[in-house]
Protein backbone atom coordinates (compact mmCIF):
# COMPACT_ATOMS: atom_id res chain seq x y z
CA UNK A 1 0.00 0.00 0.00
CA UNK A 2 1.68 3.58 -1.11
CA UNK A 3 2.02 5.80 1.87
CA UNK A 4 0.61 9.37 1.41
CA UNK A 5 1.32 12.63 3.22
CA UNK A 6 -1.83 14.95 3.51
CA UNK A 7 -1.22 18.59 4.46
CA UNK A 8 -3.18 19.94 7.38
CA UNK A 9 -3.42 23.99 6.71
CA UNK A 10 -4.86 24.85 3.49
CA UNK A 11 -5.96 21.33 2.74
CA UNK A 12 -7.79 19.48 5.81
CA UNK A 13 -8.27 23.15 7.24
CA UNK A 14 -9.72 25.85 5.68
CA UNK A 15 -7.34 28.05 7.19
CA UNK A 16 -8.20 31.02 4.38
CA UNK A 17 -11.56 31.45 5.81
CA UNK A 18 -10.59 31.87 9.51
CA UNK A 19 -8.06 34.86 8.25
CA UNK A 20 -10.70 36.44 5.90
CA UNK A 21 -13.03 36.81 9.11
CA UNK A 22 -10.56 37.72 11.33
CA UNK A 23 -8.80 40.32 9.01
CA UNK A 24 -12.20 41.74 8.66
CA UNK A 25 -12.86 41.53 12.21
CA UNK A 26 -9.60 43.76 13.36
CA UNK A 27 -9.19 45.93 10.51
CA UNK A 28 -13.25 46.10 9.22
CA UNK A 29 -11.24 45.83 5.81
CA UNK A 30 -13.43 42.94 3.80
CA UNK A 31 -10.25 41.32 1.48
CA UNK A 32 -11.15 39.61 -1.78
CA UNK A 33 -9.55 35.96 -3.00
CA UNK A 34 -8.42 38.26 -6.18
CA UNK A 35 -6.60 40.86 -3.98
CA UNK A 36 -4.49 38.79 -2.23
CA UNK A 37 -3.67 35.89 -4.86
CA UNK A 38 -0.17 35.12 -5.28
CA UNK A 39 0.87 36.55 -1.92
CA UNK A 40 2.11 34.05 0.73
CA UNK A 41 -0.42 33.97 4.08
CA UNK A 42 1.77 36.35 6.17
CA UNK A 43 1.80 39.07 3.02
CA UNK A 44 -1.46 38.73 2.44
CA UNK A 45 -2.71 39.31 6.17
CA UNK A 46 -0.27 41.31 8.24
CA UNK A 47 -1.44 39.59 11.84
CA UNK A 48 -1.41 36.09 10.46
CA UNK A 49 1.87 35.22 12.25
CA UNK A 50 0.24 36.62 15.79
CA UNK A 51 -2.93 34.99 14.90
CA UNK A 52 -1.46 31.06 14.07
CA UNK A 53 1.10 31.83 17.54
CA UNK A 54 -2.01 32.07 20.13
CA UNK A 55 -2.74 28.68 21.59
CA UNK A 56 -6.75 27.77 20.51
CA UNK A 57 -6.16 29.46 17.02
CA UNK A 58 -6.01 25.80 15.62
CA UNK A 59 -9.39 24.70 17.27
CA UNK A 60 -11.56 27.51 15.16
CA UNK A 61 -10.16 26.54 11.94
CA UNK A 62 -13.44 25.58 9.67
CA UNK A 63 -12.71 21.72 7.51
CA UNK A 64 -11.93 22.01 4.12
CA UNK A 65 -15.00 20.94 1.85
CA UNK A 66 -15.49 17.45 0.97
CA UNK A 67 -12.18 16.94 3.45
CA UNK A 68 -13.84 14.42 5.62
CA UNK A 69 -15.42 12.00 2.86
CA UNK A 70 -12.49 12.49 1.31
CA UNK A 71 -9.99 11.57 3.48
CA UNK A 72 -11.91 8.48 4.75
CA UNK A 73 -11.70 7.16 1.05
CA UNK A 74 -8.06 7.85 0.85
CA UNK A 75 -7.59 5.91 4.09
CA UNK A 76 -8.99 3.09 2.72
CA UNK A 77 -6.86 2.42 0.55
CA UNK A 78 -3.54 4.30 1.44
CA UNK A 79 -1.56 4.46 4.28
CA UNK A 80 -2.58 7.91 5.02
CA UNK A 81 0.18 10.49 7.26
CA UNK A 82 -1.56 13.73 8.15
CA UNK A 83 1.26 16.00 7.80
CA UNK A 84 1.64 19.52 9.49
CA UNK A 85 5.10 21.64 9.42
CA UNK A 86 3.80 22.91 12.61
CA UNK A 87 7.05 22.98 15.52
CA UNK A 88 7.04 26.94 14.26
CA UNK A 89 4.63 27.41 16.31
CA UNK A 90 4.44 24.97 19.58
CA UNK A 91 1.37 26.43 20.74
CA UNK A 92 -0.65 24.85 17.70
CA UNK A 93 0.66 21.26 18.42
CA UNK A 94 -1.82 20.49 20.81
CA UNK A 95 -4.53 22.46 19.31
CA UNK A 96 -4.09 20.59 16.01
CA UNK A 97 -3.93 17.31 17.03
CA UNK A 98 -7.25 17.97 19.18
CA UNK A 99 -9.01 19.60 16.06
CA UNK A 100 -8.09 16.56 14.08
CA UNK A 101 -9.69 14.12 16.39
CA UNK A 102 -12.58 16.30 16.33
CA UNK A 103 -13.31 16.20 12.81
CA UNK A 104 -11.24 12.86 11.16
CA UNK A 105 -11.59 10.56 14.04
CA UNK A 106 -10.88 7.72 11.81
CA UNK A 107 -7.24 8.91 11.63
CA UNK A 108 -5.42 7.33 14.69
CA UNK A 109 -2.41 8.75 16.90
CA UNK A 110 -0.23 6.66 14.67
CA UNK A 111 -1.42 8.63 11.72
CA UNK A 112 -0.56 11.89 12.53
CA UNK A 113 3.53 13.53 12.03
CA UNK A 114 4.11 17.12 12.95
CA UNK A 115 7.76 18.96 11.96
CA UNK A 116 9.76 21.47 10.98
CA UNK A 117 10.76 19.52 7.59
CA UNK A 118 8.88 17.61 5.20
CA UNK A 119 11.59 16.44 3.13
CA UNK A 120 12.84 14.02 5.63
CA UNK A 121 9.51 11.11 5.53
CA UNK A 122 9.92 8.50 3.02
CA UNK A 123 6.08 8.60 1.29
CA UNK A 124 5.17 7.87 -2.13
CA UNK A 125 2.72 10.69 -2.80
CA UNK A 126 2.35 14.17 -1.17
CA UNK A 127 -1.27 16.50 -1.28
CA UNK A 128 -0.44 19.89 -0.42
CA UNK A 129 -0.67 23.64 -1.11
CA UNK A 130 2.93 25.08 -0.39
CA UNK A 131 5.30 25.08 -3.49
CA UNK A 132 8.44 24.79 -0.99
CA UNK A 133 7.40 21.39 0.09
CA UNK A 134 5.90 19.92 -3.32
CA UNK A 135 8.95 20.91 -4.88
CA UNK A 136 11.72 18.99 -2.70
CA UNK A 137 9.37 15.77 -2.80
CA UNK A 138 10.44 12.95 -4.91
CA UNK A 139 7.15 11.12 -4.87
CA UNK A 140 4.13 12.04 -6.94
CA UNK A 141 2.52 15.60 -6.11
CA UNK A 142 -0.77 16.98 -5.92
CA UNK A 143 -1.04 20.96 -5.23
CA UNK A 144 -4.29 22.02 -3.47
CA UNK A 145 -5.33 25.04 -4.87
CA UNK A 146 -5.13 28.16 -2.69
CA UNK A 147 -4.99 31.55 -2.58
CA UNK A 148 -0.95 32.47 -2.52
CA UNK A 149 -0.45 29.34 -5.14
CA UNK A 150 -3.32 30.53 -7.40
CA UNK A 151 -0.91 32.59 -9.89
CA UNK A 152 2.07 29.46 -9.92
CA UNK A 153 2.14 28.31 -13.59
CA UNK A 154 4.21 25.71 -15.26
CA UNK A 155 4.64 23.33 -12.57
CA UNK A 156 4.97 19.50 -11.99
CA UNK A 157 2.66 19.27 -9.77
CA UNK A 158 -0.86 18.30 -10.34
CA UNK A 159 -3.17 21.26 -9.51
CA UNK A 160 -6.33 20.07 -7.77
CA UNK A 161 -9.37 22.30 -6.79
CA UNK A 162 -11.49 20.54 -4.55
CA UNK A 163 -11.21 17.13 -2.83
CA UNK A 164 -13.87 15.34 -5.73
CA UNK A 165 -10.66 15.95 -7.85
CA UNK A 166 -7.84 14.76 -5.67
CA UNK A 167 -10.77 11.75 -5.65
CA UNK A 168 -10.57 11.35 -9.50
CA UNK A 169 -6.98 11.41 -9.41
CA UNK A 170 -6.11 9.01 -6.55
CA UNK A 171 -9.59 6.78 -7.06
CA UNK A 172 -10.17 6.25 -10.34
CA UNK A 173 -8.87 2.81 -10.93
CA UNK B 1 26.50 15.49 6.64
CA UNK B 2 24.53 12.16 8.22
CA UNK B 3 21.35 12.70 9.83
CA UNK B 4 20.73 11.33 13.44
CA UNK B 5 17.19 10.76 15.04
CA UNK B 6 17.85 11.59 19.34
CA UNK B 7 14.71 10.56 21.34
CA UNK B 8 13.45 12.68 23.82
CA UNK B 9 12.43 10.46 26.46
CA UNK B 10 14.88 8.09 28.13
CA UNK B 11 17.50 9.39 26.36
CA UNK B 12 16.82 13.44 27.04
CA UNK B 13 14.50 13.64 29.61
CA UNK B 14 15.39 11.43 32.64
CA UNK B 15 11.43 10.43 32.70
CA UNK B 16 12.70 7.82 35.05
CA UNK B 17 13.37 10.41 37.81
CA UNK B 18 10.31 11.48 37.92
CA UNK B 19 8.81 8.23 37.62
CA UNK B 20 9.98 7.19 40.93
CA UNK B 21 9.45 10.42 42.31
CA UNK B 22 5.70 10.39 41.54
CA UNK B 23 5.47 6.83 42.20
CA UNK B 24 6.67 7.47 45.94
CA UNK B 25 4.31 10.35 46.34
CA UNK B 26 1.51 8.66 45.36
CA UNK B 27 2.11 5.34 47.07
CA UNK B 28 4.84 5.89 49.53
CA UNK B 29 6.79 2.95 47.99
CA UNK B 30 10.19 4.05 46.90
CA UNK B 31 10.62 1.70 44.05
CA UNK B 32 14.48 0.67 43.19
CA UNK B 33 16.20 0.12 39.72
CA UNK B 34 16.58 -3.47 40.22
CA UNK B 35 12.58 -4.25 40.86
CA UNK B 36 11.84 -2.79 37.45
CA UNK B 37 14.15 -3.46 35.41
CA UNK B 38 12.60 -4.98 32.19
CA UNK B 39 9.28 -4.22 33.09
CA UNK B 40 8.18 -1.24 30.40
CA UNK B 41 7.04 2.06 31.83
CA UNK B 42 3.69 1.08 32.35
CA UNK B 43 3.61 -1.64 33.57
CA UNK B 44 6.74 -1.09 36.40
CA UNK B 45 4.27 2.21 37.31
CA UNK B 46 0.85 1.50 37.30
CA UNK B 47 0.25 5.27 36.33
CA UNK B 48 2.15 6.05 33.88
CA UNK B 49 0.07 6.49 31.31
CA UNK B 50 -2.28 8.50 33.67
CA UNK B 51 1.00 10.95 34.62
CA UNK B 52 2.20 11.39 30.81
CA UNK B 53 -0.93 12.37 29.59
CA UNK B 54 -1.81 15.31 31.81
CA UNK B 55 -0.91 18.90 30.54
CA UNK B 56 2.13 19.95 32.38
CA UNK B 57 3.80 16.71 33.10
CA UNK B 58 7.05 17.05 30.51
CA UNK B 59 7.74 20.44 31.43
CA UNK B 60 8.46 18.96 35.01
CA UNK B 61 11.04 16.26 33.52
CA UNK B 62 14.83 16.67 34.58
CA UNK B 63 17.04 16.69 31.71
CA UNK B 64 19.21 13.46 31.25
CA UNK B 65 22.74 13.91 32.68
CA UNK B 66 25.19 15.20 29.89
CA UNK B 67 23.15 15.49 27.05
CA UNK B 68 22.85 19.24 26.92
CA UNK B 69 26.33 19.22 26.37
CA UNK B 70 26.27 16.03 24.32
CA UNK B 71 23.61 16.86 21.85
CA UNK B 72 25.65 20.18 21.40
CA UNK B 73 28.36 18.30 20.31
CA UNK B 74 26.13 16.42 17.36
CA UNK B 75 24.62 19.27 16.67
CA UNK B 76 27.96 20.46 15.25
CA UNK B 77 29.13 16.97 13.68
CA UNK B 78 25.40 15.75 12.56
CA UNK B 79 21.93 16.68 10.91
CA UNK B 80 20.06 16.52 14.28
CA UNK B 81 16.79 15.60 14.38
CA UNK B 82 15.24 15.38 17.93
CA UNK B 83 12.09 12.89 17.54
CA UNK B 84 9.58 11.79 19.83
CA UNK B 85 6.43 9.33 19.67
CA UNK B 86 4.32 11.87 21.21
CA UNK B 87 0.99 11.86 18.88
CA UNK B 88 -0.49 9.06 21.73
CA UNK B 89 -0.46 12.24 24.13
CA UNK B 90 -1.63 14.79 22.75
CA UNK B 91 -1.29 17.30 25.70
CA UNK B 92 2.68 16.35 25.65
CA UNK B 93 3.09 17.74 22.49
CA UNK B 94 3.43 21.56 23.08
CA UNK B 95 4.92 20.88 26.58
CA UNK B 96 7.60 18.67 24.65
CA UNK B 97 8.82 21.53 22.52
CA UNK B 98 8.33 24.23 25.10
CA UNK B 99 11.05 22.04 27.43
CA UNK B 100 12.94 21.26 24.27
CA UNK B 101 12.88 25.05 24.07
CA UNK B 102 13.95 25.47 27.83
CA UNK B 103 16.92 23.45 27.96
CA UNK B 104 18.51 22.95 24.37
CA UNK B 105 17.78 25.71 22.77
CA UNK B 106 20.30 25.22 20.02
CA UNK B 107 18.04 22.66 18.57
CA UNK B 108 15.84 24.68 16.14
CA UNK B 109 12.11 23.88 15.31
CA UNK B 110 13.03 23.18 11.97
CA UNK B 111 14.95 19.87 13.70
CA UNK B 112 12.08 18.90 15.67
CA UNK B 113 9.56 15.91 14.69
CA UNK B 114 6.51 14.26 16.73
CA UNK B 115 4.96 11.36 15.41
CA UNK B 116 2.92 8.39 16.17
CA UNK B 117 5.86 5.78 13.65
CA UNK B 118 9.44 6.49 13.65
CA UNK B 119 9.89 4.39 10.38
CA UNK B 120 8.62 6.88 8.22
CA UNK B 121 11.79 9.02 8.99
CA UNK B 122 14.73 9.06 6.49
CA UNK B 123 18.13 9.06 8.60
CA UNK B 124 21.45 7.65 8.92
CA UNK B 125 21.86 7.21 12.86
CA UNK B 126 19.03 6.35 15.75
CA UNK B 127 19.74 6.80 19.32
CA UNK B 128 16.43 5.35 21.13
CA UNK B 129 15.56 3.56 24.70
CA UNK B 130 12.89 1.75 22.88
CA UNK B 131 14.18 -1.62 21.19
CA UNK B 132 10.41 -1.38 19.61
CA UNK B 133 11.97 1.75 17.39
CA UNK B 134 15.55 0.34 17.01
CA UNK B 135 14.63 -2.81 15.45
CA UNK B 136 12.89 -1.55 13.05
CA UNK B 137 15.73 1.11 11.97
CA UNK B 138 17.44 0.43 8.62
CA UNK B 139 20.64 2.38 10.00
CA UNK B 140 23.22 2.71 12.79
CA UNK B 141 21.34 2.38 16.39
CA UNK B 142 22.37 3.16 19.12
CA UNK B 143 20.49 2.34 22.25
CA UNK B 144 20.63 3.99 25.20
CA UNK B 145 20.08 2.03 28.76
CA UNK B 146 17.32 2.45 30.69
CA UNK B 147 15.71 0.20 33.13
CA UNK B 148 12.98 -1.39 30.79
CA UNK B 149 15.89 -2.53 28.51
CA UNK B 150 18.31 -3.27 31.04
CA UNK B 151 17.85 -7.48 30.26
CA UNK B 152 18.00 -7.29 26.91
CA UNK B 153 20.98 -9.01 25.47
CA UNK B 154 22.05 -10.03 22.15
CA UNK B 155 20.86 -7.70 20.22
CA UNK B 156 22.20 -5.73 17.05
CA UNK B 157 22.18 -2.35 19.13
CA UNK B 158 25.38 -0.90 20.32
CA UNK B 159 24.35 -0.18 24.05
CA UNK B 160 25.24 3.31 25.77
CA UNK B 161 25.02 3.99 29.37
CA UNK B 162 25.62 7.64 29.26
CA UNK B 163 25.98 10.63 26.91
CA UNK B 164 29.38 10.58 27.22
CA UNK B 165 29.60 7.01 25.65
CA UNK B 166 27.59 8.15 22.64
CA UNK B 167 30.11 11.02 21.80
CA UNK B 168 32.82 8.47 22.27
CA UNK B 169 31.25 6.29 19.48
CA UNK B 170 29.82 8.96 17.36
CA UNK B 171 32.83 11.64 17.70
CA UNK B 172 36.02 9.79 17.98
CA UNK B 173 37.58 10.33 14.84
Amino acid sequence: MKRILVDMDGVLADVYSRFFELHEEETGQCLSVKEIAGLLEAEAFPNQRKWVAEPGFFRSVPVMPGSIEGLKLLNDNFRVIVVSLATEFPNSLTDKQLWLHDHFPFIGWQQILFCGDKNIIKADIMIDDHIKNLDHFKGQTIMFSQPHNMLLKNTRHERVNSWTEIEKILLSH
